[in-house]
């Protein structure tokens, strides 16, 4: 029963002081430090669409996965994350180590990135799993990364390899908040996006947003091994960087900065990630697509997007 | 499809000082008043549960209602509503009626106590529609109303009457909000839950988040004319008391407060709420209810609640 699963979960929750109310009551009251802006955001997953619980994914992964895209969109901002709120629908028919394991996979990345747990709503239904989270973070005022400020002459970065993450790595995501906010401390970043529906497709979104345009180098593109291998699957018709270009659910982060800032990221990047130059931001709109031969083609963004009747 | 809702959305929401960055970029940014507190509070609901779309139930009420028990949360502290994030899954055979209707729900409402939109995510799959709204209002640092609090001689006051909910009045829910704070302000609120699950079980958890237990008056409790009509309806065992004490969606306000504020606010109440005394708080735990004679007997906290199986 929901009360059950609720007096499990509060006594794991460990105190913050950040909390002036904390998990348990109508709301929560959350002390804001100084007088840095809070940056919000949700993103909801659904069973047979973001997961197919089964052998290959476990309510725990599913837990983290849900976590890991709101820390995406967190890091997108140059967002330290702060807060959370979980709100699920369970099947009915589950069992109590559902809603546990889900549990055990957000307070795990929750306290990798010192997230304090704030509240939730545990519902239960004839449907499949559903879990939307809101997280919030915090900045210093104005300097939030917004997908606008891309500018003519920047070059494009992404923070590392793209393509195939269907084969398990959509589950496993590790969210760029830390390294987020070390590039922000050293760095000129004029416009940020995370890869959650395709390279091709945000980068599409960032310059449209920017009124900017870009020319991507085909063989700059870092290619993920799980796009090598999808690619070479029978049935796939597609080339991996076409598979880098489109799959999404990466959650790298495309950035752009002024041409001696990309350099010097690139060349002296925070520990552990491996970003690319992958562009230029030209002032005509649209993404262009330059291959080994210099020749420059239109690229027809392409990525997850969901669909419903007019 | 998504994007065409989306970039349908954007232009309604109105330019709003509280957000330096706005919907429409990875995550808002939000400004925060002075020094205070962020109170944060996230409901869920789902279709065929919290409501069943047709002829008694638009997707504009649904919109309304998913807004308005999260309002209902923020006036159960005290809280001034700020600003809303929304997740919706929508069934993929859905038109784009669908999400807009939502939209025009919340939108009303949010609106009528002056929230900003701050952002969304909008999903389709094969289940039924499903939307979560993550609320955040804000308040005095300590001055959030809490569940716990309820002092041995504080008396017990529901702010309209309960019962019946479920013949339309679920839909059309009038948080609390206004209200709320203008009793804050004169007068010593020392504990506050709001009814969503039922009068009695709500109670109860008010009751011992305080360590404390009441005696309830049966004479004194306000009975909605729902409850009564739902009590004569063909097939229905229970008397408008029994449908007052359990019903829930009522999203009215229980408070304890000392005698002689509780008088006085009974006396002389905020515009067009119309609060009653109904029990005192004492010192043993458990609710108690009394009928006209004087008896007194235990009461068994009745409400809503989701089972899952263990």
């Amino acid at each position: 029963m929901e009360i059950e699963f609720v007096n499990w979960m509060l006594p794991l929750i460990p105190d913050d002081p950040r909390l002036e109310v904390p998990a348990g009551d109508d709301a929560a009251v959350l002390r804001t430090r100084g007088a840095r802006r809070t940056v919000l955001t949700v993103d909801m997953l659904t069973e047979g669409v973001d997961f197919v619980l089964g052998a290959n994914c476990s309510a725990k992964q599913v837990g983290h996965k849900a976590l890991a895209v709101n820390l995406s969109d967190l890091a997108a901002m140059a967002a330290q994350p702060e807060t959370i709120v979980v709100a699920v629908c369970l099947p009915r028919n589950s069992d109590c180590m559902i809603p546990q394991e889900l549990f055990k996979g957000i307070h795990t990345l929750a306290s990798q990135h010192d997230v304090a747990l704030a509240g939730g709503d545990t519902n239960t239904w004839d449907g499949g799993l559903v879990i939307s989270i809101t997280a919030l973070g915090s900045v210093e005022p104005q300097k939030a990364w917004r997908r606008q400020g891309a500018t003519k002459g920047d070059l494009v970065v992404v923070t590392g390899p793209c393509g195939g993450s269907i084969l398990g790595r959509h589950l496993t995501v590790t969210p760029r908040c830390r390294e987020a906010q070390m590039i922000a401390k050293r760095f000129n970043v004029r416009s940020a996006i995370d890869i959650s529906d395709g390279l091709s497709l945000d980068l599409s979104r960032m310059m449209a947003a920017s009124g900017t345009g870009c020319i991507l180098h085909a063989t700059d593109i870092p290619i993920h091994d799980d796009a090598m291998t999808l690619s070479q699957q029978s049935g796939d018709d597609r080339s991996p960087l076409e598979h880098a270009l489109s799959d999404g659910e990466d959650f790298e982060l495309l950035l752009t900065l002024p041409a001696q800032d990309a350099k010097e990221l690139v060349a002296d990047p925070p520990a552990g990630l491996h970003p690319t130059i992958i562009g230029e931001v030209i002032a005509a709109q649209g993404v262009f697509l330059e291959d080994a031969t210099g020749t420059q083609q239109p690229l027809v963004p392409k990525g997850f997007v969901h669909v419903f009747n007019k």
